[in-house]
Formats: C-alpha cells, sequence, structure tokens
C-alpha cells in the first residue's frame, strides 16, 4: 500500500507528517534474530506478515483493506517522489520479489541472457527489470497469445512459447537465468534445458506439490535450482529506488473499493493486465 | 590412474621422464570452446573421457587397464611428492567431484556446518575435505553402522542416520551445505530441511530418475540445489596440491589385476573402503 504519514511517533527518525511512504508484506519481525540483524526481515522466524497474519497482541492483519494503518518505521519505505503510487504500489510485492533473486543469485550481469518463465503480476516487472540490469530478456510462456504484449509493451527482446518443439529445440542452451514465476506445477526439465553450463533456474512461484527435478542437467551443467522469497526493508528500498531511477512501474488496473468482488472473479481467471490497485482514498471520499 | 612418465613429445613443456604424474577422468576436449577456455574441460561437448569414450581416430578409451598410455599434456598432473600413489589415484575421480563444487559453490567458509550424504568413496573424501578447510562435517547416512567409521576413522564432527525421526528433527535447519553424494533415487525433502537459510545443496550423485523437488522450503529458506560434474585439468591439479597439503588421501584397498572379477563382485555389493586401486606394475612383473 502507499499513502501518506498522517501522524509519527515521538521515536521516529526517518519519516515526517506528509510524506509519501510505502508499506510492503512484512509489518512486523522479531529484529533479533540472524536474519533480522542481516536486514533479512522476510526470512525472520517470526515474521508478521501484512495481510492475513497476527501481530504479536493477536489482531489480526488486513493489509490494505483499510483506510489506516499503524506501522513500526522498520517496516515502511521512502517513496521516490517521480514514481507513482498506483503502478508503484505492486512493486513493494511483485517488485522485490524478483528483484531480490536477481541479486542474490548473481543474475544481472549487462549482456547476459535472461528468461522470465510466466507472463503475469512477477513475470512482467521481472522482464522490466532484466531490461534495466542491461540483460537480454526472453519471455517462455505457455500462451502463445502474449507474444505482441511480451515484445510491443513490455520491452522483451524475444518470446518463446513451450509448445513449440522446434523453437524450444532452438533455443536449447542460450540462457544465462531463469526466473521461474509460474505457481502451477510444471516440468522443471524443459527451463533447465534452456540454461547454459552453470546457468541459474530461480523459482519464486509456491506449485503445492513438488516438481521433478532430473538431476543430469544439474550436474553435467552446473546448473542450480534456487529459490527467493520477497525481500527484507534494506532491499525493498533499494528496489524502489532502483525503479524510480528506471522508470519501471507495475502495469495496473486502478479500481475502486466497490469494484473488488469483480476484481477477484477476474484474478481467478488471470483477466488483468497485471495487478489490481485499490484506490481506498478516492472511494472512501465519495 | 598414476605412474612414471617414460618419453615425452617434442614439444612437451610441462614434464620431463622419470616424474610422477597422474591422469583422471579426462584425456582430452576440444581446446577451442568457452568451456575449454575457462579450464573448464569436464564440461566441454566434446571430453574424451578415460574410459568407455573415444578418441577422435575412433579408438576406445580403455582407462586404466594398461600397462601405458600416451596422453596429451594438458590432461596430465603433476603428483605432488608426498602424496601416496595408492591413496592418490582415486583423488582424480572422487576427490575433484567433490573438491569443485565446494569451491564453485562457495562451501569453504570455516566454521560452517557440511553435511556429507552418503559415506562412500566420494562421501568419504567429502568428509577429509571439510575437516581441511575448517568446517563442522556431520556424515548423513542410511546406514547406522557406519556411525564409528565416520568420526573415528573419517574425524567427522558428527553423523545423522536420516532414519532417526528424533535426531533428523533435532537437526532440522542446522546445516549451511550439504554434498549428497547418493546415487539412488531419494528424497530430496529431508536433506533439505536439514539446511539453515541460505543453505546450499549440491547433488553430485546421478539418480537415473528425477528427484522430488519439494519448492516451498526452496523459497521459504531461499535454498538451492545445484550440481558439479568432476572438474577441469587447472582445478584437479590445485585439488592435488590441497590434498597434499592437507595430507588428504583416499582410503584404498590394493589389488591386483587377478582379483578384479573379484573386486567387481564386491563393488556391487559395496564391500569395499572405500575404493578399489589396482597395482597395475606389480601385477605384470610377476
Amino acid at each position: 500500500m502507499v499513502g501518506t504519514v498522517m501522524k509519527v511517533g515521538s521515536d521516529v527518525k526517518k519519516f515526517k507528517v506528509g510524506e509519501r511512504v510505502g508499506v510492503g508484506v512484512i509489518v512486523g519481525s522479531c529484529k533479533k534474530c540472524e536474519s533480522c540483524q542481516q536486514d533479512l526481515e522476510n526470512y525472520c522466524p517470526q515474521t508478521i506478515f501484512t495481510y492475513n497474519s497476527h501481530y504479536t497482541d493477536g489482531t489480526k492483519t488486513y493489509g490494505g483493506y483499510s483506510d489506516m494503518i499503524v506501522v513500526d518505521e522498520r517496516y515502511v519505505l521512502r517513496f521516490p517522489d517521480n514514481l507513482p503510487s498506483e503502478g508503484g504500489a505492486p512493486l513493494l510485492c511483485a517488485g522485490i520479489t524478483v528483484y531480490s533473486p536477481m541479486k542474490y543469485y548473481g543474475m544481472t550481469e549487462p549482456g547476459k541472457h535472461l528468461g522470465v518463465a510466466g507472463l503475469g503480476g512477477l513475470g512482467h516487472v521481472a522482464v522490466k527489470m532484466g531490461k534495466a540490469f542491461g540483460l537480454k530478456v526472453t519471455v517462455i510462456s505457455s500462451s502463445p497469445k502474449k507474444e505482441t504484449e511480451a515484445i510491443e509493451r513490455l520491452g522483451a527482446d524475444s518470446f518463446l512459447v513451450t509448445s513449440d518443439p522446434a523453437k524450444m529445440k532452438a533455443a536449447l542452451g542460450t540462457m544465462d537465468y531463469i526466473i521461474d514465476t509460474v505457481s502451477a506445477v510444471h516440468p522443471l526439465l524443459p527451463l533447465l534445458s534452456l540454461l547454459k553450463l552453470n546457468g541459474k533456474l530461480v523459482t519464486v512461484g509456491l506449485p503445492d506439490k513438488p516438481l521433478e527435478l532430473p538431476i543430469f542437467p544439474l550436474v553435467l551443467g552446473r546448473k542450480l535450482v534456487g529459490g527467493s522469497d520477497i525481500g527484507g526493508m534494506k532491499e525493498t528500498q533499494e528496489m524502489l529506488d532502483f525503479c524510480a531511477k528506471h522508470g519501471i512501474t507495475a502495469d495496473v488496473e486502478v479500481i475502486r473499493m466497490d469494484y473488488i468482488n469483480t476484481a477477484m472473479e477476474r484474478l481467478a481467471k488471470s483477466d488483468v493486465r497485471y495487478r489490481f490497485v485499490i484506490d481506498v482514498a478516492s472511494s472512501l471520499s465519495q
């Protein structure tokens, strides 16, 4: 969520009333564990998530479905002036989820070739970030109708349909990195086969069943499959600043509160490019 | 194989007659590809393996089953003076297979905790190397009877039986790295669960079927599963020098040629600690 600071507590140092700020997926953590001390609050075992979680007093967290929120300054982000609230808000989740693994796994070397598997909320931001890092970006999708979208609207260099054996074969061993945003159960072998020697496949989707992992391509090509889960507060700020610098926003459809149920139905059909953003303030002012 | 240089060609620069040298898993590669140019001959698409492979003229390679061999000096290794031939020979395969991923994946930080899954030819060398790098080493095995062996003979710090749920539970999230040497199809979840945040599981075994890869632990713990296949010539030399410096050899049973068929039968039953080494010279001199 993105909004304006209305009040600050007496110990608050980072923010002043009137500043535009963001709150992402996390509103609390233990602050003491090894993860918290390394600015990896996202991996703290006591993380309090912004929605569907509980504060330490047992109160449920409701995320952005409210007209105000009280948040510890540690979990609040400066929102750069030139980053619009609407297109910037989803970066607090989708943006950091793809930015963090790109940095951690070393997937940002200019000129390298990034595959983005799945073109949705996470994937479309990954394409934009990949281009900002100076990578060659190929969208890998099961849906041929996304080609124009991927290349013309999002700026991908090429597009690969997984159901086209000839094109998949021609692309074997051509990619340095793949970000796999697909949450459905899917085979890893076709993706691993697209990677070069030392290639890295990072999964940020969460399939609910184990995937089949063929070991031969991993061993014979010294490839790796890694995971990553959102990011810490420091890195989330870095990501927002990076996006502001490179003009990266999420593609969004802004809706009002009374449209939420319809939006949820459309979401279930993946009928949105690529994130709904609720304009809470203007919904409430009428 | 380890032996003595009998002759050198006129262009040979690295070796002289009489020197003790080793030849590992590779006797040829294209020398031109990206892998070869980065001293990663082991990942060259045209690698000629020392056994069960073919030279460019079609001749079959027979490995150490011969009294002499002609090898391009690029694929010949200096054998350090204090490294015995018998215990040193298996390092040319088992040693480099575990040393290379430890270096590549950054699994050598002193004080970190290494799990070695499977205690055989590869595993027992991994234990010794782990200790030489200053790691805490735990052997992870399905066989409780290997505990004394692991700790008293090989110097592991602890031993974990995968069939003991209480001990497996107590060890959850305690390891920084795991080298998985198990070639049988086996579940990855118990191993991934032993890893801390940012933990790395590297597989060097080659199960013939895909393994089940649960994605949640990968994502929620930013863990990775990687592979690695032997090593290049430069790194193999580095590994031999490292072993010589730290007094690391493979535990071997030296046999004569006429014992090979029996040895093969015992090998099929894993009845060897941990590698057979054939003394070709003395077998032939009688």
